[in-house]
């Protein structure tokens, strides 16, 4: 069953068709100057090539997506398509993260001799679609064989020239605001990685909670954008590591210190029962590693009715958890008030299993 | 022996000392516009920021180093320095056959838990030298754990607007040129392939003239920026696949044909040693699946003496090895006059062993 073309003629027979039309007149403004492109993923040449005009700000970053995040991909959760999807979306995010408005972007897409052309062009389709819901242009990037599916990509955009957003801004007093739900995504990962040693199922509509926040994950670009505009936020970070080491590096890139409110943090309803079933503190889970793609951003106070506002105007929220102080410790503030160091198992980039190993080490600090 | 410490810890006594004085007031300039840089590695944000002023066109592309490319690191004759240093002059061999200046890189650094500190160190190293040697600033990235090595960028660079050169240019009657010898990256993979079951070396000297192909490979940057500069290419394209896949390449994108003068081609001693050794005929070999990283462009005839001209006043010279034809063949003119078909084995980006497949094509092929 299934062809297993070469990558030339998959360059020519999924590629070429699905992404050559992206490039063709792509004009994108930012106050001062824009960026136009010429030759795109479709032209297959050494480059992608866009031309500059007048002042812009440019951003770009890199993200490699692979190995324990793809957990639910190797158990048959996902298909190759969310993940082309997530590719897309992960990279993005970091654009959303600087304020910017992303332009473009290149995909590494590695397969091993197994893959199939129907899986090859599910995983460029996926790409396709979220780079279009985000009205970004894939303009390069690179295909061909590797020992398992390996993917990486880099998203760039602008913004005004010097509007850019970073971690490093926060000040003393900010309040912390978060753009969504935190900890689904790891919710979701440890879930499916204990259901079977213990033995007992969430229900279907919990599964399928669980299960969006990696299928459907969603950059956070008006809100970046927003931010970026009307010079609201002074830090800002996308939670991809989880809240609590996306706190952890604004507070120690800032040289600053924070304080969380328990009850103000937002968790969807299937994190507490995943907690529940296994067992760990909802709150714990909820900040520790997470692929959120949601926006830590730091505003003053005297902004807080403006940035309100202006989210409101644009069918937008955002949920404000906490506050930055200058005493370089980030606590919590539990339901009961009490004060505590900020619970969860931060991100390091270093276990296989980070799912196993969060959840094991939340069991420990019960 | 040998410390395995953390992403995080990595980043900042590893990346962050190495990286962070590359971005500081570095600043890029095309005819017409400049790129500055703000932000980069060193500051590990969410993505790298540049400034753009006025007008150019901007390139940028991805590759990735992985697989068969890594026999020779396999088998301990290239070491993590090497891998970093390739993996910035392969990246920035695109920018080059695009005839712009690179600017900057984003690199992805993926290892397994066994690689220790010195070796993590030792390929960001190479990275860094190689981004010096080519006036380039390595902006961000990703690092991590992963299976194995997997390495991947992306380069950018800058051009005066309008001036890139694509591979479809190519017209009736350019003579077809090379920036110098053909093969021998090729040659080396595949004796290192077969030296154990031929039981036969070749002189220590023919090895080192081998192994420097991959060790200290040189992207064409000068190369290229003349050939922007002074509009004299049509068409160009780096020979990271083989001379023969670049060939083709141009040709049917162009909608053209050629001939080759098989007496032109430049090629290293080394290259025929290796023809001798494994019994296969030299040209074919050094035509075959290849990471030159070379330029191939194309000229009018009435350019020739211009284009050698600027070239010998920057010390760079380059050969003339044939001609766009109007007849949609790929040609050889032998050296005894005779007239066959292209010869050699293009690289498809698909056997896991290419080096194998060539030698056992080529064999076939007597």
């Amino acid at each position: 069953m299934g062809k297993y073309s070469d990558e030339s003629h998959r360059l020519r027979n999924v590629v070429v068709p699905l992404l050559s039309t992206m490039t063709s007149g792509a004009k994108f403004s930012a106050a001062g100057g824009d960026a136009s492109f010429h030759i795109g993923a479709g032209q297959l040449d050494d480059c992608a090539v866009l031309d500059f005009h007048g002042e812009v700000s440019f951003v770009i970053g890199s993200d490699y997506v692979r190995g324990p995040k793809f957990a639910l991909y190797e158990q048959g959760i996902l298909n190759e398509y969310d993940l082309g999807f997530y590719l897309v979306m992960a990279n993005v995010s970091d654009i959303a993260a600087m304020g910017a408005l992303p332009i473009g972007l290149l995909t590494i897409v590695r397969y091993p001799l197994d893959l199939s052309d129907d899986q090859f062009e599910l995983i460029m389709k996926g790409i396709r679609d979220a780079a279009q819901l985000c009205n970004a242009v894939i303009v390069g990037g690179d295909i061909g064989e590797a020992e398992r599916v390996i993917l990486a990509a880099t998203a760039f955009g602008i913004c005004e020239k010097g509007k850019y957003l970073l971690r490093s801004q926060a000040r003393d007093g900010d309040l912390i605001c978060v753009t969504g739900p935190v900890g689904t995504p790891g919710a979701a990962v440890a879930y499916y990685r204990s259901r079977g040693e213990i033995g007992q199922k969430l229900p279907v509509e919990i599964e399928e909670e669980l299960i969006a926040s990696w299928k459907r994950p969603e950059a956070r670009v008006q809100e970046g954008l927003l931010l970026s505009k009307h010079g609201f936020a002074h830090a800002c970070q996308d939670i991809s590591d989880g809240l609590k080491a996306t706190i952890e590096e604004i507070t120690e890139r800032s040289g600053k210190g924070s304080i969380i409110d328990e009850t103000a943090i937002p968790i969807e309803v299937s994190v507490g029962e995943v907690a529940r079933l296994l067992k760990v503190d909802v709150t714990s889970l909820a900040l520790s590693a997470s692929v959120d793609f949601e926006l830590l951003f730091t505003i003053g106070e005297s902004d807080l009715k403006g940035c309100e506002g202006v989210f409101a105007s644009a069918g937008k929220r955002f949920y404000v958890i906490g506050r930055i102080t200058d005493d370089h410790q980030n606590l919590l503030r539990k339901a009961d008030g009490k004060i505590t160091a900020l619970p969860g198992v931060a991100w390091r980039h270093q276990s296989s299993d980070v799912a196993l190993a969060v959840v094991d080490k939340l069991r420990e600090q019960r």
